[in-house]
């Protein structure tokens, strides 16, 4: 009587879209900029290679918009090409649970094939994608997904010599809507300041190219891979673990397959647990992974590596931002790596001010994750949460209860880890976790305390200039009266007047 | 270099389980309820019985509870059991992209194995199925699910004579937290309210029992299956469905693929696209399609069919408000079904005030999609949306601007519709389409104007009653007087005094 069917994950994001971030042509349009830059960023700094991309849109008809997004990456190798493209959740980022893992861009294999789902649902059109290996010929192929089965079909496809030395490039045409301002533009400007080591061309619609600079020629820290914290497991990912693990005794297993136990650590965990040491991992019951776990989440250990983190650095946060602001002040802060969840994470905050920026209106916040710009639901996220939770009357700053602060700054807050906790899968708000909230505030009470120590000089220094421009004003009065009561020359009296103003100015 | 690997739809949510509603304990808890209590109530309407259900919590130890959801449905086959349990993505509900789809609470099939895969990675236990469908054997299985494949494991399987004539039941043991207020309780009296025709038993940890009882002893009115209408399709859809369709001519396609298309409306479309009506489906290149897509949406054609909705009924939201509220007011309103993208949809609005409920308290917003309750993201939904924007002072409540009015009252507004748009795959918020919105909106004007009679009715009333018992208070006087002044027998006025003020008072 009821049919039943399985449904491929193709089908079921082409009918979510909305659950990647597709929910309406504005956002659409963005969305496939940032999956794609994203994994040109990710592509070239695991080849250790500093990022060049050029991004070009098009405007082709009302609404419909081609684009291109090309780097200079290691290129896909021809076998995997079709899959990374052409099929929902194939990729080379996904970490299982158990798994160890690294601060990365993407995270799921499934961006990219994603925008290629909305680019063929809403002008059918076919994928370009090229990819040129090193020492191998050029490849390029067309292909769309078929979404019953989640898998590509190749339309088109083609090998050539080229002069290209290596690289990855991808065309798309799609339905979208373009904005100028808080568009890809701004995007891409924001990837500018937290990735100073990449070279970024934009070609816009109307014609116009904007070039953001490398301004930093070294490529930032490689994250390396962090295996589990046992404080921060589940008891299903542990039973999993212990049915998968290549160790052949517990202890191994829990010395291998987790971060920070060493062979104290093990003993005492399975002493508290009452196991044996030699036990095979795969003959341990439910009831003795309970007790298992109730024993790893007792015992203390150390925190979790913090070498799985890559953050911007406070000198390159500086750089990033002095070259896309005009900045009367700016500073950074890099707080130290942080723990929610037995999961580690790392703050990071910058902050211009600017007597060219608007001085009435809320301070441009802007939102990073992983070194990727966030864009949407900024009210739910956890930085927005702490910056307005945070008193700025104090820095100097107005502020109306619950709002950002308003005054010429422009404030970036960056929050790097192996696991950033989106409260969405369109990724665009940070869960506002006590840790992570709590780091940002510390670090923007650093910051604010900077500010404020800048805005009284520079309230002093105004005070300053004005006292003397009020000498100056009238020194050639003075200098007149003095010469008439003194009987002196005028003009001698001017000039030692003049050297008085002169020396109380100095500075300014 | 790269190592690239397929990843399971089950390996995927397993790691993004806040996805799906599993982000905390608490709304965990939440979720796995809802998911069963929602296929138990499709499960009967489609097999037209009238659901009895069974909801029981046990609290095994700290935060680990056992929960237990039984109906009186048809039960599932024995050989799709493991698989509606224990594969994601596999179900009976889930609609293609151009297939006709209907009314229904669960649509993806991904609901109830995703609360198994929560269940096992956080008490890694199995969940136990039963399943009785008529004239058939008993059978139970236990199953995990292996999330790097998708696939059921199948732990122990039992089958055996049983006198229960036919029903499914579901055992989970995971981790929650329970909240005795806004929790799983509150959720099934919410459900009783839009579900008067089902009877629903809660058996609470605590060891409490409370039975939300059917007051409507007929089943609603069964939705029926609607093709996409023209206006709504975008032109991949278009495409895959040219290339699926059996019909064999461009004009059976129009016709029988698509809702409200008939003879006419098919030869103004392909006389407007310059196509031929005998052309086949599969010959219709890309350039070809997207003229025919244009043509489509210029065409006038009737609005999409409203007999796949399934509203409550104004009579039935009386029924099941004034069940589970004490109410002095009670009104409803069934709005006509509109549209929103040329998807067919319906609001509905029920209103309780009661002298009981806190007067100096927000009211209670109780909010349904299809029928379901939503707990969450209250503040981004498209109903709150509606109401903060709703002028309430007029209607006799007092209201801060941007937020719910103030006064007893229980407000219920349920949408239906055979897609409902909520903003993300958690499902607890309605994305507020302009349409939606306005449909809401015109609901509330119309209750809101009711709301305003019997508030000022009742304004008027207590008037009548201060005015009545100051006339009894002084009433003895007034006799006493008057038979003073008129030498008549003070017994006999105050007879007359009181048939007259017993007159006025009639009806109070």
């Amino acid at each position: 009587m009821v049919k039943y069917k399985e449904v491929a994950i193709s089908e079921f994001f082409e009918k979510n879209s909305h659950l990647l971030g597709f929910d309406n042509p504005v956002k659409a349009l963005m969305t496939v900029i940032k999956e794609a830059v994203d994994n040109s960023l990710d592509a070239c700094e695991e080849a250790n290679i500093l990022p060049d991309i050029i991004v070009k849109i098009k405007n082709i008809k009302e609404n419909i918009f081609q684009i291109i997004v090309e780097d200079n990456g290691p290129g896909i190798e021809e076998k995997y090409v079709k899959q990374v493209f052409g099929k929902l959740l194939f990729g080379s980022k996904f970490k299982s649970l158990g798994e160890a893992g690294m601060q990365s861009r993407g995270q799921q294999g499934i961006g990219i094939s994603a925008s290629i789902l909305y680019a063929q649902l809403t002008t059918g059109e076919p994928a370009l994608i090229e990819s040129k290996v090193k020492n191998k010929m050029h490849y390029s192929c067309k292909l769309i997904i078929d979404t019953s089965k989640n898998i590509p079909v190749i339309i088109d496809e083609k090998k050539l010599e080229t002069i290209k030395e290596h690289g990855t490039k991808i065309t798309l045409k799609l339905k979208g809507v373009y904005r100028k301002v808080k568009g890809p533009e701004d995007f891409l400007k924001y990837v500018a300041i937290a990735n100073p080591h990449a070279q970024i061309t934009f070609f816009g619609p109307d014609g116009s190219k904007k070039v953001f600079k490398r301004v930093v020629n070294k490529l930032p820290k490689k994250p390396k891979k962090v295996k589990p914290h046992p404080h921060g497991v589940e008891l299903g990912t542990l039973i999993k673990m212990l049915g998968q693990t290549k160790s052949r005794t517990l202890q191994a297993f829990l010395i291998n397959d987790f971060s920070k136990v060493g062979n104290t650590g093990a003993k005492e965990i399975c002493s508290l647990a009452k196991l044996n040491l030699q036990t095979r991992p795969n003959a341990i019951n439910r009831e003795q992974a309970s007790k298992l776990l109730a024993a790893m989440q007792q015992v203390k250990l150390q925190r979790p590596p913090t070498d799985c983190l890559s953050p911007i650095g406070e000198e390159n946060i500086i750089k990033g931002l002095s070259k896309e602001y005009p900045a009367d002040f700016v500073a950074a802060c890099t707080r130290p790596v942080a723990v929610y969840r037995a999961i580690p994470f790392q703050v990071e905050v910058g902050l211009v001010y600017s007597k060219e920026l608007p001085t009435d209106k809320q301070i441009n916040l802007i939102r990073f994750a992983n070194k990727v710009p966030l864009f949407y639901q900024q009210s739910e996220c956890g930085t927005y949460k702490a910056v307005v939770k945070t008193s700025w009357k104090r820095y100097g700053l107005q502020q109306s209860a619950g709002s950002l602060p308003i005054g010429p700054v422009v404030l970036a807050i960056h929050v790097a880890s192996v696991w950033v906790p989106f409260i969405s899968e369109g990724k665009q708000a940070i869960a506002p976790y006590p840790e992570i909230v709590k780091e940002i505030k510390l670090a923007l009470l650093e910051l604010g305390r900077k500010l404020q120590r800048y805005i009284s000089a520079e309230q002093k220094k105004y005070a300053k200039v004005r006292k003397i421009k009020l000498y100056e004003k009238y020194s050639t009065e003075v200098a007149t009266s003095l010469a008439e009561l003194t009987g002196k020359n005028k003009d001698d009296i001017m000039a030692l007047l003049k050297r008085e103003i002169a020396k109380r100015g100095e500075g300014l």
